[in-house]
């Protein structure tokens, strides 16, 4: 405990109240105000930092409840994790200093004492917006790049198909495959989306999947030729249609399946038969199996930004009071691009 | 056609009556002697063998289907096609010489006229039996062993799970799978099945699938620490429940589904989520995709043969007559062990 009592400030936090049943409700989790001491204890290699810009991603959600998975779940009466863009405030850390920007896991609260500093990155670059590090620059970057490059092993002219394509790590993965001379057709959930997918993000076509009677036909429609790799954003019914189109040897980069994680039972996928009959790989990872590669995926995407070859839709709300509902509103699909909360702006 | 009338012969054929439709069934094949001239076309570099032995596949059954996937369905009033065991009668390929033994894709039936001789691998080793060219070293075999090494990436001390186990495939892969110093239990359809894994072919353990009431359960209790590896030959409710049971970065080589081949629509999976959270492999291939590896593959699986440490099962039929019941059979878990229809025995 600190002893200088002038150190000790107040501490906002969002915390879970109870673990959340189906989708996660704003009333599953609680703002409140906690006190902590902006000094290191002694001898400590932890810091602490004040966090700018906290992230709402969809896994939040499956860690908000009780699902029995090892080391997935929160604590509660505790502030929710969450990737975040922070400034060291005080520092037990040889290589971290008071004034640094740092990005990693932080809690949703002002300040947070981190003890696991492994899991910081200390921030070089700052000619580009602070939060992209929660977004391009941060996990949903590297979830982009590893799972398009790295799992998928694309080819120049493959067809590439992305679901949630507006969201964080969809809009990364169509501006890749552009680049990389793909034919690329991603889809969304409201024609606003579409028309940003087609016209902002370089999408060789997009659909709205909420106005498709069929998907298997919106599929065919957009791959007459069959789809060799599919970002998998959402699972379900979505799944089932694309198997129906993938093409031999294809590959699907299994990111997320959001469509699934708040049904009491998950929708069945029924035409699995498919992967052995098209030899289909079907690959999931963790954006985290990859974060040792921070440097080189940097050295890639950094310059694409400063070039503006790729660009990086954020929707940004103001203060941890409108976080609950930020991350929530992911699972409806109100979110533009990636969802992002500033908590403070210096 | 051959001019001279005497070396015109009877030659008896497994014709495809009608498609299939479920279930594959013995009518929708019928049982017809055709004739065929034993002298290939002067200029013509194909080949005429007579057959030894041909292979029931559990693929036949969909190819006696009309599914609409381009190049799969059988002809309707041909012969099927399957891979067998041969003597050439007579060749017009600089290779290939009368009385050479050779194995790969022949019809159903007593004499094959075969154009397309690059799917023809000359038998050379005639220590082992003959019939073995359609399992251990056929088609099988390479199944197994690309399956396993080049899928899976096998670890020594890994959990390997093998359903269908005591088949053609699976009773190779565990084998395989004992000699790397893995753990492996495998899974069968009757006592007698479950008996020959744990006593004949040194499974760790194994169990009888349909006298389990959860299926879940049965691998809990094998695997209590998870599966790393997931030889997966039945699909539906098995791999659902395997799915509940994978380390992370496990691997789940897909080679069939038998229990999904003949259903109007195929069971739904619903733990596919799993896929992602615990960042697993699942990949689909075919044999054919690594015959060219055939050599290496020899240089391994032959000294295991001639040494006993490998044995392999066979359920051996007599003559064509047999062979519509016993690839009917084949769904119904009928056989023990790889199943071979004797065409010829010289």
């Amino acid at each position: 405990m600190a002893s200088d009592s002038e150190v000790v400030v107040n501490n906002k936090q969002v915390i879970l109240k109870h673990f959340a049943n189906g989708a996660p409700k704003e009333s599953d989790l609680e703002v409140k105000t906690s006190s902590i001491s902006l000094k290191v204890e002694p001898g400590s290699n932890a810091v602490i930092v004040k966090n700018l810009y906290v992230s709402c991603d969809p896994l939040m959600g499956n860690r908000m409840k009780n699902l029995g998975i090892p080391g997935l779940s929160y604590t509660l009466e505790s502030p929710l994790e969450a990737f975040g863009v922070a400034r060291v405030v005080d520092s037990g850390h040889s290589e971290l200093k008071t004034g640094d920007l740092v990005w990693g896991a932080v809690g949703w609260e002002e300040y947070s004492l981190i003890n696991n500093t492994q899991s910081l990155f200390k921030i070089h670059h700052t000619d580009v917006p602070l939060s992209y590090y929660t977004g391009i620059l941060g996990m949903p970057g590297i979830t982009a790049w590893a799972g398009f490059y790295e799992l998928a092993a694309p080819k120049k002219g493959e067809n590439v198909y992305i679901s949630a394509a507006s969201g964080a790590v969809g809009q990364l993965v169509g501006q890749f495959a552009k680049l990389m001379g793909c034919y690329v057709v991603g889809s969304a959930g409201s024609k606003e989306k579409v028309e940003i997918l087609k016209n902002k993000l370089g999408f060789d076509d997009a659909f709205n999947y909420k106005e498709e009677q069929d998907l298997n036909g919106a599929l065919k429609r957009c791959f007459p030729e069959g789809i060799d790799i599919y970002f998998e954003n959402v699972g379900g019914k979505m799944l089932d249609a694309v198997l129906q189109n993938m093409r031999n040897h294809g590959r699907i980069t299994a990111c997320g399946m959001i469509s699934q994680y708040n049904l009491r039972q998950p929708e069945g996928v029924h035409n699995l038969m498919n992967i052995v009959f098209q030899r289909i790989q079907m690959k999931g990872f963790f954006a985290t199996d990859y974060f040792h590669e921070y440097a080189k995926f940097l050295e890639v995407v950094l310059p694409l930004i400063r070039e503006g070859k790729i660009i990086y839709l954020e929707d940004i709300v103001e203060g941890l009071e409108n976080a609950p509902a930020a991350l929530v509103g992911l699972f409806s699909g109100r979110n533009v691009g990636k969802q992002v909360v500033v908590v403070s702006k210096d």
